[in-house]
C-alpha cells in the first residue's frame, strides 16, 4: 500500500464554469503549496483558499479556490487538496501538468475510492457503490446505490456474519470437548439459525434480477399487428414521462435509445425506430422481428385492437405461446382502442385507450409490479452487483452444506468448515476477504477521478 | 437589481467523480441549509462542511461537501454555497429541483457573472474575459483572456480615461473664464497627449487582428499541385503537435477539423480531409478547390517539388496571384523536397523536407511571425473581443475628432465635446457606461452556470 501523492481532474471533461482537480497522498498540501501562490502548510481542515496556480515561469494560469483536508478527514482518508479552476480543459490540462511536474503522479481509475477503502473509509461494497451511485440514472438504482453507500447491505452482511462466528465458535467449541461428548450448541437451535441465515441470503440472491434490472433499466418490447396502436401507445408513455422531467434545465435525454422512468424504475424501450417508421411491415417480416424483441425483453406488452375479434384471437395465442417459450418473461395481453370498442373481460389482459390515455396508469403498475415482484423496495436490501450475487450464491451454497450436515448428523468440524467458508464469502462482498486481483479487477471499471 | 437567490450546476454535464452546483443570493446559506444536514447560519467564509442532502420525504439523495462564502467574499460578491455533490446527472438534477422548491430560482446563463459585475467585482471586460478564457485552447488564447481577467486591460484603459479626464477638465475650466480669454492648458501639449492616447488607441484596435486569430484560431490553407507532398507536410506538423500534448490523460482533440498548436497559437487546417484522399486530383479542379481554400485563409502554404522546374514557375506565379488578389494574406511559398535537390535561393521562399522533417521549425516560426507581425504576445495588451474592438475604432474616431479641431484651432467646448465622445465609447468596455441591452447581450451568450 504505497501513499505517494496522486492527482486527476476529479469533474467531467468538457467546458463549464468550474472544473474540480483532486489530490491526495501524504504531499497533497506541499505538493500543491509549490504551484499554488500561498503556501498550505498551516492551512486548517475544511478551509477554502483564493488565488492563483502559477508555471515554472510565473505566468498566472489561472484563479483558483484551494480546499484542504487533513488526513483521516477526506474522501481518501489521507491529507487531500481538491483545486476548484475555470472549466476549461486547456487550464485542467495545463494545471495537472504543473502537479505532474511538482511531485504528483496521475491517478489510475477508481484509485482514489480504491484508496478511501483500503484507509478503512469504507468497505468494499460501499466503495463499489460509488461507481453505482453516479451511473444511477434512475430514482430505483440512485436509491439501492445510496443505501449501499451508507452501509445498509454491509451492516445487513455484518449482522449475518456475526452470527455465523457465533455459531462457529459454539461448535468449534464444541470440538476441543470432543472426547468429552459435550454438546455446547443445543442442535435444533442450530439449524434454526442456519435456516434463518440462509434464508435472508437466498431473499437478497433473489433480489438482484430486480436490482439488476433497476440498475441497467428494463427492456420492454411492445409487439402487436400493424394498426393496433403500438406507435400512440409508445407516444403516450413517453409523453407522460417528457412531462415530468422537461421542466428541469439541464435534463438530457439518451436519444439513441427511448427511456421510461416509472415510479423510478427505468424502462429500456426496444427498437422504438421501428414502432416509429410508420411503413406497413410485411406480416412475416413483422413477426420475426417481434421474435427477436420479445427475445431480448424482460416485460412484453402485446398490443391487440379489441375491436378486432380475429386479432383478438391472434394475440391471445402469441400471449400463450410467448408464456410457454419463455416461462420468466413477463408478458402482458394490452387491449388496446377501448374507445372503440369496450373489449370483454380476459384473464390476465387489460383494456386501455392508447389514444385518449384510459388505463395507462394500470398499465405503468403493471409494469412496475412486474418487475419489483413482492420485494419492497422502499425497505428491503437489492442486490444489484453481479459479484455480489456470486459471493451471495456461493454462500448459499456452503450453509445449505452446513445445514444438510447438521441433520444427517455429520461431525462438528465438518459443520464448522463449512461455516467459515461461508463467512469467506460473505467476507468478500465487503472486503473482509480480498485479493490484489479482485481489487484491482473492481477499480479498473472506475474512470480516472473517482 | 435583484438579490433572489439563484442556483444552477456549475460542472460540465456528464458523469464525473465530483460535480458542483452554485447557489448565490441573500439566502443562499438558509436555502441550502433547507435541504442539507446541517444548519449553515452560524458557518464561517470559506470553511466546508460534510453532511448530506435530504429529500422532504427525508430520504438522502447525496452526500455532499458544502463550501460557504459570505456575502463580499465569494465569486458574485454575495452570499454564496457550493454543493459538491457526486458527478452523476440524476443527482444534481434531485439537488437542483429540491433547491428550486426551496426558494432559489433558476440562475440565466451568465447570471453568476453579471452579477459579479453588477456587484462590482469585476469590470465588465474582466467579466467577458470569464467567457474567453474557459473557451480558451491555446496558451495563446489563454493568456489574453487570463491577462484580461486579472485587470491588466482595465488599467490600461483606465490610466488612458484619466489622462482624457485631466484633458477635458483643462478645456472646461477655460469654458468658464471664458470671457477672460485665458488659456490653462498649453495647445501643444494638448495635442502632444492626445495624440499620445489616440496612437495607443489604435494599436490597441491593431491586435484586434492578431487577437481574433489568436482567439478562433488562425485558418491555414496548403496548396500545392498533386505530388508536391501537402500530405507529408500535414502529416509532418501533426506529429509534431500530436508528440507535445499526447502524455498528458484527458487531453482531446477536435477530430473534425485538425488544428495545429504553434507556440501556443492555434492553426486550424482547411480541408485536410482534401489533402488527406490521395485520388488525384483533376487539374482544373485541383485549382478551383483551392482558390476556395485561399479565400478562408489567413496564412496560405504554396508547396511546389523544388525538383520539378515547371511546377516551380507556376508555384511562383501562384504566389503573386495571390499577393495581388489578396494583399492582407500571409502567403509563404514552401520549396518542398529538399532532400531530392536543392533548389536555387528564391526570395520569399522556404526550402524544406516535409519528409525528413528539415527546417520544419523555420515553417513554423514564419507561421506564428506571420500572425503575431510586431506585437509581443507576452507583454503587449492584446484585444480579442470585437465589442472592444468596435468601442476602440469609435473612441479613435472622437480623439481624431479632437485633434483636427485643436489643430484647427476650434473652441474648448467642441474639443471638450469629443473627448467627453472617446471617454464614453472607452467606458462602455468596461462597463463604467451600460445599458440593460448591452449587458443582456453580453452575458447571454455564456453558459448557465457561469
Amino acid at each position: 500500500m504505497t501513499n505517494d501523492t496522486i492527482c486527476a481532474l476529479a469533474t467531467p471533461n468538457g467546458i463549464g464554469a468550474i472544473g474540480v482537480i483532486r489530490v491526495s497522498g501524504s504531499d497533497a498540501k506541499s505538493i500543491t503549496s509549490r504551484v499554488f501562490s500561498r503556501d498550505l502548510k498551516e492551512t486548517v481542515s475544511h478551509t477554502s483558499h483564493f488565488g492563483t496556480i502559477k508555471s515554472k515561469e510565473g505566468a498566472i494560469v489561472d484563479e483558483v479556490l484551494v480546499t484542504v483536508f487533513d488526513t483521516g478527514k477526506s474522501f481518501t482518508g489521507e491529507e487531500s487538496v481538491e483545486i476548484g479552476c475555470h472549466g476549461s480543459p486547456y487550464i485542467q490540462q495545463q494545471i495537472i501538468q504543473l502537479l505532474l511536474a511538482s511531485g504528483c503522479r496521475m491517478a489510475q481509475p477508481g484509485e482514489f475510492t480504491q484508496r478511501a477503502f483500503l484507509n478503512g473509509q469504507m468497505d468494499l461494497s460501499q466503495a463499489e457503490a460509488v461507481a453505482d451511485l453516479i451511473a444511477a440514472q434512475s430514482r430505483g438504482a440512485h436509491n439501492i446505490a445510496i443505501k449501499q453507500l451508507r452501509g445498509n447491505f454491509s451492516n445487513r452482511l455484518k449482522e449475518l456474519r456475526e452470527k455465523l462466528i457465533h455459531f462457529a465458535s459454539l461448535v468449534e467449541l464444541e470440538l476441543d470437548f470432543a472426547e468429552e461428548d459435550v454438546e455446547f450448541a443445543d442442535r435444533t437451535e442450530l439449524k434454526a439459525l442456519v435456516a434463518d441465515v440462509l434464508a435472508y441470503i437466498k431473499r437478497l440472491a433473489q433480489s438482484f434480477e430486480l436490482g439488476n434490472a433497476i440498475k441497467n433499466g428494463v427492456p420492454v418490447a411492445i409487439v402487436g399487428a400493424p394498426n393496433t396502436g403500438k406507435s400512440t401507445l409508445l407516444n403516450q408513455l413517453l409523453e407522460d414521462d417528457r412531462a415530468i422531467v422537461s421542466n428541469i434545465a439541464g435534463t438530457t435525454r439518451d436519444v439513441i435509445e427511448e427511456t421510461l422512468n416509472i415510479d423510478g424504475i427505468l424502462f429500456r424501450l426496444i427498437d422504438t425506430a421501428g414502432i416509429r417508421d410508420n411503413a406497413e411491415e410485411i406480416e412475416a417480416l413483422g413477426i420475426e422481428r417481434s421474435r427477436e424483441k420479445i427475445k431480448q425483453a424482460t416485460v412484453v406488452l402485446c398490443l391487440v385492437d379489441s375491436s378486432d375479434l380475429e386479432g383478438l384471437t391472434a394475440g391471445n395465442s402469441l400471449v400463450t405461446s410467448i408464456r410457454s417459450d419463455y416461462p420468466d418473461k413477463k408478458v402482458l395481453l394490452v387491449l388496446n382502442k377501448l374507445d372503440l370498442k369496450t373489449p370483454e373481460h380476459s384473464d390476465g389482459a387489460l383494456a386501455i385507450s392508447a389514444k385518449e390515455g384510459t388505463n395507462i396508469d394500470d398499465l405503468k403498475l403493471w409494469m412496475v409490479n412486474s418487475v419489483s415482484g413482492d420485494f419492497d423496495l422502499a425497505e428491503e436490501t437489492i442486490v444489484s452487483n453481479a459479484r455480489h450475487y456470486d459471493a451471495l450464491i456461493r454462500t448459499s451454497e456452503a450453509l445449505e452444506k452446513a445445514l444438510e450436515g447438521l441433520e444427517t448428523g455429520i461431525t462438528g468440524d465438518f459443520v464448522a468448515m463449512d461455516i467459515r467458508q461461508a463467512m469467506y464469502e460473505l467476507g468478500q462482498i465487503t472486503g473482509d476477504i480480498s485479493t490484489d486481483d479482485l481489487l484491482g479487477n473492481i477499480f479498473a471499471k472506475f474512470c480516472i477521478g473517482k
